[in-house]
C-alpha cells in the first residue's frame, strides 16, 4: 500500500457551488489516511472518489467554521456503521471542544469506540512522531482559533554501492550494516553505516487553511514537498482577505517561494469566482513562485512529488 | 408564485450512493417552501436545483436519524448568512430537542433570529391552519420517535355560472356574493353562495418517512393528491423492513390503495439496490395500487396532480 497522494474531496470556501463541494482532503500515506477538514458532504464525496470510512486513520480539523467540519457527524456515524476497527485519531483545536462534542454526538447512533480525541492547544503541538510520519500542528491567525498541520517522514539513508565495495562490505555484511549500523569486515576494519551512505530526505507535506499571513504559515510550509494552502481570493481582494483572515493567490505564491516548497496546491476558492476566473489564481501565484502550481478541482488526485535526491 | 411541486434533493436511506444524496425534499407551495428532512448535503443539492435558503419557510424533520437531519447545521448557517428575513418554522420531535440544539448550534456562526422552533409531542399536532395550508403532524412507528406530516389546502367553492343566471345574480352582485356569502337580487330574492356553487376540494400532500405500517401512516395518507412515502426495501426484504421499522414497495402500494391517494411517490431507497433494481419498486407497488407511481431520482421535480374536480 505504498500510495502517497492527496485526494481532493471538496474545495470551496464558506459556500459550496455546483462545481465545488465544501472542503475535504484525504492524504493517503502508505496505509494511513489523514482526512483534513471534512466539510458537509465529505461522506458522499468519498464514495465518489472510491474511498471508504475504513481508509481514515486521522481526522484533522483546522478550525470549527462549518465549511471545515460539518462533515464530521456523517463520518463519525459511518465509522461506527461500517465497523472500522482501527483507531481514528481526531485532532481539533481544544478551544472548540464543545463544538466537537456537538458534531460527534449530533444525532442518536450506535457510537464507535475507535475514535481517539486529541485536542490541541498552545502555539505548537506534536501529535505523532517517527514512523510513518511526524505530525505537528501550528497555530495560525483567523477570527476563530485555527491550526495548520505538517507531516514529515523521517529522513532515511541510502547506501552507496561503490563505497561499500571500496570498504569491503559484501554479501550478508550489507544487511548487518543496515540493521546494526556498523559491521566489522573480514580484514578487521570497523565500518559504520554513515560512512557508506547518504541522507535520503523524508517527504513532507503541509496543510495550511484559513489564515492570514503569519509566522505559522511559513513555519508549516518550510521546505515541504507539497503545500496545500487556502487561496480564497485573487490579489485584487487583498483587503477583503485581510479582513476575513484569508490568503490571496499571490500570497500563497509568496509563501511557496520563501519556504522553498516543491509543489504548490491552491484550494478553498471563494464562491464569487466563476470557472473562467480560475486560471488567474495560478497566474498570480506564478508571478512569485516558479515551481509547479495546481488549482485543485473536486476529485483531483495529486501524487506527492518524487522524493528529493539523496545528498 | 403559484407553483406547487415537490423538488427531490436527495433520496437515499441511511447511506448515500453515487446516484442518491441523503434525503431532502422541498415542497414548493405558492410562496411557501416546506423543506422535509434535510440530510447531509441538502445545502448543495438546493444549489443544484436552483433553489436558495430564501425559498424555505418551513423545515420539518420526521426524526433525528442522521440521514434525515444532518443538513440542518448547513442550512441554519445559510439562512443566517443569506439574511433570510421571513420566519422559518422549524418543526421536529420534542423528544429530540437536545439533538436539534446540537444541530442548530453545531459550530460558531452569526445566528439568525428568524428560525421559529416548533417541537411536536403527543400523537397528533396541528402546526398551521387555514391559508395557505393546514399542516399537521402524526406520530409514526420507528425505533426513534418519528412523525409524518400532512398539508391540506382549505376546500374552496366554485361558482356555477348557469345557476347564478338562473337565480338572477349578475354583474357586481357576483362579487358581492363571493365576498359576503349572500346577496339580495334586484327582484328581492336572498341568494347564498352555497346554493350557486360546488365544493372545490383543496389539494393535499402527505410526507411519510421512516416507519413501519401503523394507523398513523393511513391517517396521514387518507385521500391525499400526492403521497411521498419511504420505500426502503423491496418486498423480499419484508422481514428486514419490519426489524428496522421501514416499509417495502408493496406496503407503500397498499397504503396508496387503501387511502385512495392520487399519485404515489416512492423514495428513501436502500443503498443495497442498484439502479437496475429500481423498476421492481414500481412493479411491486403497482401490483396493489393502480394509480400513478413514481420512484424518484435526485433533482426530480414532481408537480402536484391537478386539483380534483369540484363536486
Amino acid at each position: 500500500m505504498s500510495v502517497r497522494e492527496l485526494v481532493v474531496l471538496g474545495s470551496s470556501s464558506a459556500v459550496p457551488t455546483r462545481h465545488r463541494n465544501h472542503n475535504g482532503y484525504l492524504l493517503r500515506w502508505d496505509g494511513q489516511g489523514v482526512l483534513f477538514d471534512p466539510g458537509e458532504g465529505t461522506q458522499r464525496q468519498m464514495i465518489m472518489a472510491g474511498l471508504a470510512a475504513n481508509d481514515i486513520t486521522w481526522m484533522c480539523l483546522t478550525h470549527f467554521h462549518g465549511d471545515h467540519c460539518l462533515g464530521v457527524p456523517g463520518l463519525v456515524q459511518r465509522i461506527a456503521r461500517d465497523g472500522v476497527a482501527h483507531p481514528v485519531h481526531a485532532v481539533f483545536p481544544a478551544s472548540g471542544a464543545r463544538y466537537w462534542e456537538r458534531l460527534r454526538h449530533a444525532t442518536p447512533h450506535r457510537e464507535s469506540d475507535v475514535i481517539v480525541e486529541t485536542p490541541v492547544a498552545g502555539e505548537r503541538a506534536t501529535l505523532a512522531t517517527g514512523d510513518p510520519f511526524t505530525l505537528t500542528a501550528r497555530l495560525l491567525s483567523h477570527p476563530v482559533e485555527a491550526y495548520g498541520y505538517r507531516l514529515e517522514e523521517p529522513d532515511g539513508l541510502t547506501m552507496l554501492p561503490a563505497r561499500l565495495a571500496e570498504l569491503g562490505v559484501r554479501g550478508p555484511l550489507v544487511r548487518g550494516l543496515q540493521e546494526d549500523g556498523r559491521v566489522t569486515t573480514p580484514d578487521g576494519r570497523a565500518v559504520t553505516l554513515e560512512e557508506c551512505s547518504v541522507r535520503r530526505p523524508g517527504q513532507k507535506v503541509a496543510f495550511v487553511m484559513d489564515t492570514r499571513l503569519c509566522d505559522g504559515v511559513y513555519e508549516l510550509a518550510e521546505g515541504v514537498d507539497l503545500l496545500v494552502i487556502e487561496s480564497t481570493f485573487l490579489d485584487e481582494e487583498a483587503a477583503l482577505a485581510a479582513d476575513y483572515g484569508h490568503l490571496t493567490a499571490g500570497q500563497a505564491g509568496e509563501v511557496a517561494k520563501r519556504a522553498g516548497v516543491g509543489r504548490l496546491v491552491l484550494t478553498h476558492i471563494s464562491e464569487r469566482y466563476r470557472p473562467s476566473d480560475e486560471p488567474r489564481f495560478v497566474e498570480q501565484a506564478a508571478r512569485v513562485f516558479d515551481g509547479e502550481i495546481t488549482l485543485v478541482h473536486d476529485l483531483d488526485r495529486i501524487p506527492l512529488p518524487p522524493r528529493r535526491a539523496p545528498h
